[in-house]
């Protein structure tokens, strides 16, 4: 049975109301361990050490992060306590702006006037709106998608639509359905042959450990590739469509994604191959415009370059893969810019890659 | 005391001219081991399996190869076996042109009328000097790639040189100074700053492992990078020119080189950084006009990667790094267009990358 017919990616305890559980995604594919966390310390410490990952995934976790922060505020200082928490939560990732929103539509709230009990249960009712929206907007991606890969389906006359995607952007980065991977899902449901193949992502391999893992689960044929294949692929005819998600976007279209998405979208655009980006709204930044220059890039832990972690006798292991004494640098995101994304999948519809394209389709942003 | 001072990666040993030593690159960069051939099945497997890698580096273990064979080669139906022996050595490894190069060379020798005693003794000669031709081009490549460093040098005032690189064209892919690296160890040593990104170059990490080691044992300041992340510090200013090697070159000037060498191509386009391929004219295919479309690309086995090796309590292994019933591709080259490439650093100088500017350098090829 596939793992995403029983679970989410997280969810609140609905008998205690005082609990969170989350797959524990450290461990995929090898082994499924589910994390609680009661407390604003084990989520901060669950997003920062990526246990849970993925901008829509890591917006719900801030929203429940808060909700917990909430619960254990002491009776004196509420609002710093808050305010604090807050601060701490989006120090974890800077890149991802669904963290932001999350945590600031948790704040807000939490800082307004109102009875303390009241508060509690209002918390506890937007913290899970948060998620159950991000379901929704993966549902409404995948719903817009879909016709995308129904028309290059209709072209390639019953050979499968072969499907290049970076990173994971799969129900595992989400709650469910995934952004990326949402039209894929409801295409290979619908019966339409796909297959997918996925870039191993270096360097933590989220494409190679989680991506194949989730597509596997769902039986949607897939093939494992270097990061440095899909150029050498798409020259040879053998990609018709790249589909990523993104952790930011600029009102422009430029789109901040796992490092690496840039690479392949210069390749599609150099070969004619359509490359689009799936995101709920909740991942565009209408404050900002050239992504290249405005949106911050975290460059991570130099050892996640020089180990690389894998299994070897059931055991789940990092293993030294340059000299020890060579230094790695680790930014961990790069921006492809408006003019190599073909279109931008939101939960309203598909945008053109363009402040026009995207203010048609959100106008409370103009 | 650096390595590169005490040896180079193959030599015959000139006491009793019948065995072959190499440097085994499996172990780098955690143990240096010395391996023997005795036989052309040692230099079959050794190739085949990459104890030693490289387009220069193969064709002077295929020259070696082939005498072996001769020093093997029953009295009668010599011509078969060498016919044979040839063929199995340009089995092993179908993209490089080096090796047919070298192979080809020696078989026309070994198939000339002759007496037995001295085509041994020729033999010997011609392996030696096909060894001793790709250290003279690798040092002339050199010389010629230099001023392209010394005018960036110039322009960036007292800072380092930024020079990105892909897999390892140094000079354990050669026999000595490197394709890529020899302007980049001459700068190094004629006091310019010079700092390298290391690609590592998955699957097989060659960049990492081995481009990285030898860098670093040469004092030369280096930072190993995953193959995603060059676009986007081409984005940031952080790269000033890229300098790769090449396993086959056409007329037209695309260059065949590991797979990831196209998508760094296209990121140096896309930022107007300078994309240099630095190569011996042995690997130059004036056979070949369109790379992309004529040149054969090998799909390796798929555990390459699906299973990363690396260094873990003392112990090279490989960890599994999908899952396990993930299928994985894995082409093993890919053809960068003349359009992407600056120039072609030769042992004759930089040409321009096309059949114009090849010819120029090379009119006997005309």
């Amino acid at each position: 049975m596939c793992i995403r017919d029983s679970y989410t990616t997280i969810w609140l305890d609905q008998d205690s109301g005082d609990t969170v559980f989350a797959i524990d995604q450290r461990f995929l594919p090898f082994r499924l361990e589910i994390e609680r966390f009661s407390t604003i310390e084990d989520v901060s410490t669950a997003i920062c050490d990526m246990h849970v990952r993925g901008a829509p995934l890591i917006g719900a976790a801030g929203g429940y992060g808060m909700y917990l922060a909430w619960l254990a505020a002491p009776e004196t200082a509420v609002d710093r306590y808050i305010e604090e928490s807050a601060a701490r939560l989006l120090a974890t990732r800077p890149t991802a702006v669904n963290l932001a929103y999350a945590v600031n539509l948790m704040k807000d709230l939490l800082l307004s006037p109102g009875p303390r009990n009241e508060k509690a249960r209002r918390a506890r009712a937007l913290a899970e709106k948060i998620r159950t929206d991000e379901i929704e907007f993966c549902r409404k991606i995948g719903q817009h998608g879909l016709p995308l890969i129904e028309r290059m389906a209709r072209q390639k006359n019953g050979k499968p639509v072969n499907i290049l995607t970076h990173c994971n952007a799969g129900w595992l980065a989400c709650v469910d359905y995934g952004t990326a991977t949402a039209p894929i899902y409801l295409a290979h449901d619908a019966g339409i042959k796909v297959h997918v193949w996925v870039d191993e992502t270096r360097p933590r391999n989220q494409g190679a450990r989680l991506t194949a893992f989730e597509l596997g689960q769902h039986g949607v044929p897939h093939t494992v590739l270097a990061d440095n294949a899909g150029g050498h692929l798409m020259q040879h005819g053998l990609v018709d469509m790249v589909i990523t998600g993104s952790d930011r976007t600029t009102r422009r279209g430029d789109v901040c994604n796992k490092i690496g998405t840039y690479l392949k979208a210069l390749a599609a655009h150099d070969n004619h191959i359509p490359f689009y980006a799936a995101l709920p709204s909740s991942t565009i930044d209408f404050s900002m415009a050239d992504g290249v220059a405005e949106i911050p890039v975290e460059n991570r832990d130099q050892r996640e370059v020089k180990y690389i972690e894998g299994l070897i006798d059931d055991r789940i292991v990092p293993v030294l893969v340059t000299p020890e004494e060579s230094p790695a640098l680790n930014p961990g995101f790069d921006v492809t810019p408006a003019r190599l994304v073909t279109g931008i999948i939101t939960e309203r519809g598909i945008a053109e890659a363009s402040e026009a394209g995207l203010c048609a389709l959100f106008p409370e942003n103009r």
